[in-house]
């Protein structure tokens, strides 16, 4: 493509504060082609930071934000201070069509809410869900979605979640067909709540969508790459990702600790670095940051607060991604052939 | 006490078959003192395994049965053949009070639905639930319930089985006065569903039971030791528990692939092998094997179908404690706490 990609950065939301967000705008640049960005937030100190960013010059604009949405603000009283805030001003950008797409480390809850009051939910879309990829054994990634946007949800929403990760999926992993499963705790087609039995009867029933519908899968097989796109409630779904990273550094704390334990394993331990090495960097969340609100009328990309400049350009990358292949248009033709198919 | 643990144990279930279950019958008559054992089943096929297990003879006698319950048969059809199965009868000698305790590796369903059937719910208890011990960073595990059991629940029940996970952890990690968190997708008060909610509120009020209520843990937390016992429902329960184990499987094969990467690792990995030993033992589900059903009038213990001599034995192990501590009383009288609170 020849136009540039316009990607609206809230500069200021995140742990590590501007420092880190002008770093990973400064990282994404020198890693991806023709991307254009808005770096929203105080302007003096967006001016101040750029001096060690030279290569950002050309490549970026400054639009003054006077305001930050707070880290532990509720989402009710953030909305009320869009218009003022740099998370606010990024959306909008979006909105106004400047930028395809916004990217934002700060506060979920407020990005999850002005996001869906200014972009607003997709025709065909009850309601949006937050999706992420997970490391795997498996060839790719796998998405999951929903990861905390619903803690409730029924069968049509679960239908709609698998109709969205299926396209994310094709994008972001750039699969066919991608295989699309269900969270449950058993395999039967018994097991489970009746919504997310009434979901698979659906799924089983739709061989038009451009998914493989593959049943249920348990916790014990997220990681084992046997599926593309996992769905679920976003209580589970948060639960069971947090779990994830909960547990991958529980095995590495437990291994540091059982490699401290003599002289031996010290030794053995200085040996194999390059192994645990790559261990780190596989499972290390920054190479995998970037999750995204599906189902919104526009491109949302909630980077981690505690992302690093890797991070960032991590999840920036996403977002130059979900616009160069038009995730948005993809999902609205796939929900295109549901209502053909349901008319 | 002088009186020995009376356990029945049903010597048919689990993918291993009768010379698992006996084997680590035998275990645990090493790893234990007094406990005498019923070994229901086919008597023949007992005797023929007990060749092997000359220790077994004087501590146990054979409960013969006819049936064996399968590994993929409904709940609502196992029921109807509670008198003539082995996990059956096993259940039936807790509620004859010949038995304090039954310990099976068959059908977690069929066994919930059977024990619930057969011995009734305890007064106060609105439903059961299932229990385990999950490793962790701490001083002990810690114990995480509902597992399974209940798919859908309120905020009395997660208040009901806050008490019996409590009472758990006093016998299962002689713990005083348990930590107890309830698993939530953030810490805020406002964070997740109103059942949750309303649950927390209850238990914050709730000084005088024999609890330090924590409030919420998330799904990152879990294995850190920050608390004694993880409450939820029994779908997110079950997706958790299932992750750790899936995780800390996915994690363990990366670093052997990683480890196989190069001969310099390969060599690291030799040298590092006691490391790497302790890191299995201490994941290990055998050593950790053992989910209970709390809220019945007798104990029933689910030691996992793949379990082997080891993880059998564990959950013998757990069946004897119990009952040695005297758990049933101990549930009854904190329940009795709640009510006279309530009255």
């Amino acid at each position: 493509m020849t136009t540039p990609s316009r990607i609206a950065v809230d500069a200021m939301g995140g742990d590590g504060g501007i420092a880190v967000m002008l770093a990973g705008v400064a990282a994404a640049r020198r890693r991806y082609e023709g991307i254009h960005f808005y770096l929203v937030g105080d302007e003096a100190q967006i001016r101040e930071g750029l001096a060690t960013h030279p290569n950002l010059t050309a490549a970026s604009e400054i639009v003054h934000a006077p305001d930050v949405i707070r880290s532990d603000e509720k989402p009710s009283q953030a909305i009320r201070r869009a218009r003022t805030t740099s998370m606010g001003i990024a959306i909008d950008l979006v909105k106004q069509g400047k930028a395809g797409a916004a990217v934002s480390s700060g506060n979920t809850g407020a990005l999850m809410a002005m996001s869906k009051l200014s972009l607003r939910t997709m025709k065909g879309i009850d309601r949006p869900a937050l999706a992420a990829l997970m490391p795997s054994l498996g060839e790719t990634d796998t998405v999951m979605l929903d990861l905390g946007a619903n803690t409730e949800v029924d069968a049509r929403n679960l239908v709609q979640f698998a109709v969205m990760g299926a396209a994310y999926a094709r994008t972001a992993l750039d699969l066919e067909r991608p295989r699309v499963s269900l969270l449950n705790i058993g395999t039967e087609e018994m097991k489970g709540t009746e919504n997310i039995r009434e979901a698979a009867a659906a799924l089983r029933e739709a061989g038009h969508l451009r998914l493989d519908f593959r049943g249920f899968i348990e916790g014990n097989k997220l990681s084992r790459g046997e599926t593309d796109v996992i769905v679920c409630d976003g209580f589970s779904g948060n639960i069971a990702l947090k779990t994830v990273e909960g547990t991958a550094r529980f095995v590495a704390d437990l291994l540091r600790r059982a490699f401290a334990n003599s002289i031996r394993s010290k030794i053995g331990f200085l040996i194999s670095k390059p192994a645990t090495e790559l261990l780190r960097h596989h499972l290390d969340p920054n190479n995998h940051n970037g999750a995204v609100f599906l189902g919104l009328n526009g491109i949302v990309v909630k980077s981690h607060g505690s992302a690093n400049e890797t991070g960032v350009a991590t999840a920036i990358g996403f977002a130059a991604k979900m616009l160069r292949d038009d995730l948005i248009r993809r999902i609205a033709e796939d929900l295109g052939h549901i209502e053909a198919k349901a008319a």
